[in-house]
């Protein structure tokens, strides 16, 4: 194991390209995600809302409706009219 | 004005501390914030709500709507029963 | 103590409101930091390293010391020349 | 083509569900690169100083070294001693 100022510098290295390579590979699925978003809003589709609509779709049911209901509840409960 | 590497130390100074103090009131500021936060969680108010209300609250009125309109309908279109 | 949906209206609203203003506030010192880079871009210094030299003068002499030691010994062990 | 409040309900499930699959596996990448990190860490290597090499060797050379220097000039300039 080759040193270097006292580290394994081999270690080292393996470490941070594995690293890298997989940073690439995320980069690579970011560039694709933006890519679907980028075909949906060319026919028409709004971005904003498919990303609220995918937040909404991690939700388990029943924790969305209950979220939904306490919005409406503070938002009555401020004067402001929801949808 | 001295010099130092071929620049104004003492201009670099005095930009690098006036954003220090902004920053540091900045930090202070969000510290409050999260005190006001923990003070509403407190008396039983849900903080996650009361931010979705807060990014509300910055939209204009007829803007909210429509995006509330949008939402419904694509999360109708996609099955999603919303509150 | 009005109540909205079982919920104190008017507590909520001073809650939120006192947010508010706070967060205003917030963002107004950020236009304040964002104007003092403009200046000091504008007279010819690099605002990149500008933030990097902040972050270093909030670590501790003896941290950033170690952490820029570690950082050549790394660098060196992956046959990076360092400056 | 189904139809859902005017919108094309099938096209936005597809896009919906794509950008999910690529979120999942966006998600699965970084936790792998947080198993590398973790892995290193029990090696005794220092996270914090991998996270800068890596953004460090995404430089070009003679960028980092102009950076370095200027970082080494400004610090001077404000009496911080450097590495």
């Amino acid at each position: 194991m080759t040193e270097a100022g006292g580290i394994a510098a081999e270690a080292l290295r393996s470490y941070i390209e594995r690293i890298e390579r997989l940073e690439e590979e995320k980069a690579n699925l970011a560039a694709d995600i933006k890519d679907v978003y980028s075909e949906a809003k060319a026919t028409g589709f709004d971005v904003k809302i498919m990303r609220q609509i995918i937040r909404l779709r991690k939700m388990e049911e029943h924790d969305r409706q209950e979220m939904e209901a306490l919005l409406d509840t503070y938002a009555h409960a401020l004067g402001m009219i929801r949808g």
